[in-house]
């Protein structure tokens, strides 16, 4: 079903043609992504804070175990230490072990003594009966009832048995979260060292932006790309530099690109379209920028420009329309951050029946709609939600997921089968 | 399939039940979710952060729009503003209207005028050719040349058509992402009411634990559960307050417990189970917490307990084991901070399909079983993970969600259908 005339026609040579051969080929998403992966790098720079404030990122180093998991032979339920093959009968207690407290007692064959979970089990002993199986806890130099027999190794996880001093609890590469901190907490990996996270720095333009907390004037707006941006990049946990707006003149453009330059990514909204006002793609070339593609065979976002600066930083240039500067953080900007981390870089594809029949004239691009998902009659079905275009912003608040229109495709009857994907890897319910 | 026996047995009048008669029942996974919710109330306190700092908080009014969106007719394409029923032709240019400029020449029949995206409409003119479909862009007083016909509306985005001034732009209770962001900033709500998100403080309780700089002595081990739950407490978007590790002595878990009391949460691991130094329950007693529940039908997490101050603060008891402690932080303490922000408590619940069969002797409990889950073949695969037990957190660093078993349950076979949820609601490939 998939159209790949567009594919065929892309420029093979594109790292070195000239800006102005870029410009005029669409490329597809595929081979976008491709060129964005290929040019962002892992961050070479490892940092080290505290455990607690590396959630989120990515391990740089292999964390190696100091020492064996349990460290020692330990208790799983509270009851009586005992050897197996002294079967059911009464025994004297010989010591009292809690938790945090070293045995110091070894017991010898028809005697037992009373551990709790998290203990370390006694020398000499090699099960371990719950209390509930006994005449109850007794205390020490007192007989215990053992009322059921038991079997070798019952109720102990063995010393090392989830993991041996030297061995790596947790490789290189992992995205440290709830899970992954308890391993590092417990194998003393704090600090932790972590891949660098990227700046971002966030620049919407356009003469008709004011900030949001003034009112707008005739023929202005609020800016909106700047705000849900800089909420897309607290999401990726990474953090972002807010550059505010810059009008449509060059001088206030280079201005605020330079200062976007000294970061990891410059996201730039606005003024990259083939309007006469659109200066973008021009000052960032006079910046420093070598671009790598401008214009992608996706709906919305197809003005989107990805260049990368002298020092190995990236400029995304994005369409000044919120939907479309969205779905194009989705598809290509929460990818090249993962890869600068060093973390895995795709978001889980799914897919989903279409409540409703789709259309549409002009095939030649992907396109992807915002879609109430939910999980009904055994998979997803996406509904599409009151939408008119990608101006219309407002709709995207009920939205909790996209789906995928292939190139080629002009129309899929209700119940097709489509590929989708929830709205920054969150799988919630629509609002 | 559900085992129903031990709903039946819940002591219907729980909340007056003096402590003894409520922790020998054994109540189900949604009565104690049920307990939760109702003592659980939203805040009463609206925060006005700045917006930048509201993401992941719940809107506390209405947000009512100040303007029409769009706030005048807007155009859509960079082009011509035209009267529709003139038709094609040669026509004077005789304005120049950029985006955040307010057109100044009202068109007459038989006048165009040159406009970009984001513009204002001139008066007069009810329709926007895109200057594809003209000879080009021709400076004012020249003549632009239209080559094609054009209906009436097209390309202009109708003021207030997305929402008028007045109007609810999100409604109360939404929770602020991306999108929400993006309308908040357009209608001017910076800084932005919200529910006050709760503060929850985290106490792990065991002789046994060190903190995790530390090496751990004999028959010792790092404190792992207080960074997991922190983690998890970070990831759900509030604040948490790190109140260590208190050995197993009433003094010790008294003071502790209450520093915690001053937070809206209270999260104790261990020392909530049978064990004769299990005093949790007893000091939080003293402390003045009042047990609603105490024993839920759940594997892992039997021993969870749940308790309200006079204050109407929360203590949530977990056992001392990870697993235990990640899964009831998933079943009941996320919905319950959800809930206290007056933001939707549930997570999304999907169906899996069981990579192999599943076993057990004791169906008295609700089994969850930490899964890599992924999409295969239309549906999700649930791959259980080498686990051996709820003390073999490691293992949980390769799952990305969990599987529910129901009561009553004892097998099921290859390729059985259960219930399924994504960790913390990321829906992520495993790692």
């Amino acid at each position: 079903m998939r159209g790949v005339g567009l594919q065929r026609r892309l420029v093979r040579s594109w790292p070195f043609c000239p800006l102005s051969a870029i410009t005029i080929q669409m490329i597809t998403t595929e081979q976008a992504l491709k060129i964005i992966l290929d040019s962002v790098k892992p961050s070479a720079e490892v940092e080290w804070p505290p455990l607690a404030e590396a959630l989120g990122a990515t391990l740089a180093q292999d964390a190696l175990s100091d020492i064996d998991i349990p460290p020692f032979h330990r208790v799983t339920v509270d009851g009586y230490a005992v050897i197996a093959s002294d079967g059911p009968g009464q025994y004297p207690v010989v010591e009292d072990v809690p938790a945090g407290h070293y045995p110091k007692v070894m017991i010898r064959p028809g005697e037992v003594s009373k551990v709790m979970t998290g203990a370390p089990l006694p020398e000499g002993a090699d099960a371990v009966i719950a209390v509930e199986k006994t005449g109850g806890f007794a205390d020490v130099g007192r007989m215990a009832r053992i009322d059921e027999p038991i079997s070798q190794g019952k109720n102990i996880s063995r010393q090392g048995e989830d993991l041996k001093a030297g061995q790596t609890a947790l490789a290189r590469g992992a995205v440290i979260g709830p899970a992954q901190a308890a391993v590092l907490a417990s194998v003393g990996v704090d600090p932790c060292p972590i891949f660098r996270r990227p700046r971002v720095a966030v620049l919407a333009t356009g003469d008709e932006l004011v900030d949001c907390q003034r009112k707008p004037g005739p023929g202005q707006i609020r800016n909106s790309n700047g705000p849900s941006t800089m909420a897309l990049i607290k999401s990726a946990g990474v953090t972002g530099v807010n550059l505010g707006t810059a009008g449509d003149s060059e001088a206030a453009l280079e201005e605020k690109i330079r200062q976007g330059m000294e970061s990891d990514f410059l996201i730039v909204s606005g003024g990259v379209s083939a309007g006469d006002r659109d200066l973008v793609p021009a000052v960032l070339a006079r910046c420093g920028y070598r671009t790598l593609f401008h214009k992608v065979a996706v709906k919305p976002g197809k003005p989107t420009l990805f260049g990368v600066s002298a020092a190995g930083r990236h400029v995304f240039g994005l369409p000044g329309n919120p939907v479309s500067s969205m779905v194009i953080f989705e598809l290509f900007i929460l990818p090249a951050l993962m890869r600068f981390q060093g973390a895995p870089h795709q978001a889980m594809a799914v897919e989903a029946r279409l409540e409703a029949s789709f259309k549409r004239k002009d095939a030649q691009r992907q396109e992807y709609l915002p879609v109430r998902m939910s999980w009904e009659e055994g998979g997803f079905l996406a509904r599409t939600i009151d939408y008119h275009g990608s101006g219309h912003f407002i709709a995207l608040t009920q939205a909790n997921g996209l789906i995928m229109i292939p190139m080629g495709v002009t129309s899929l009857p209700k119940g097709s089968v489509v590929s989708a994907r929830f709205t920054l890897g969150r799988i919630a319910p629509a609002q």
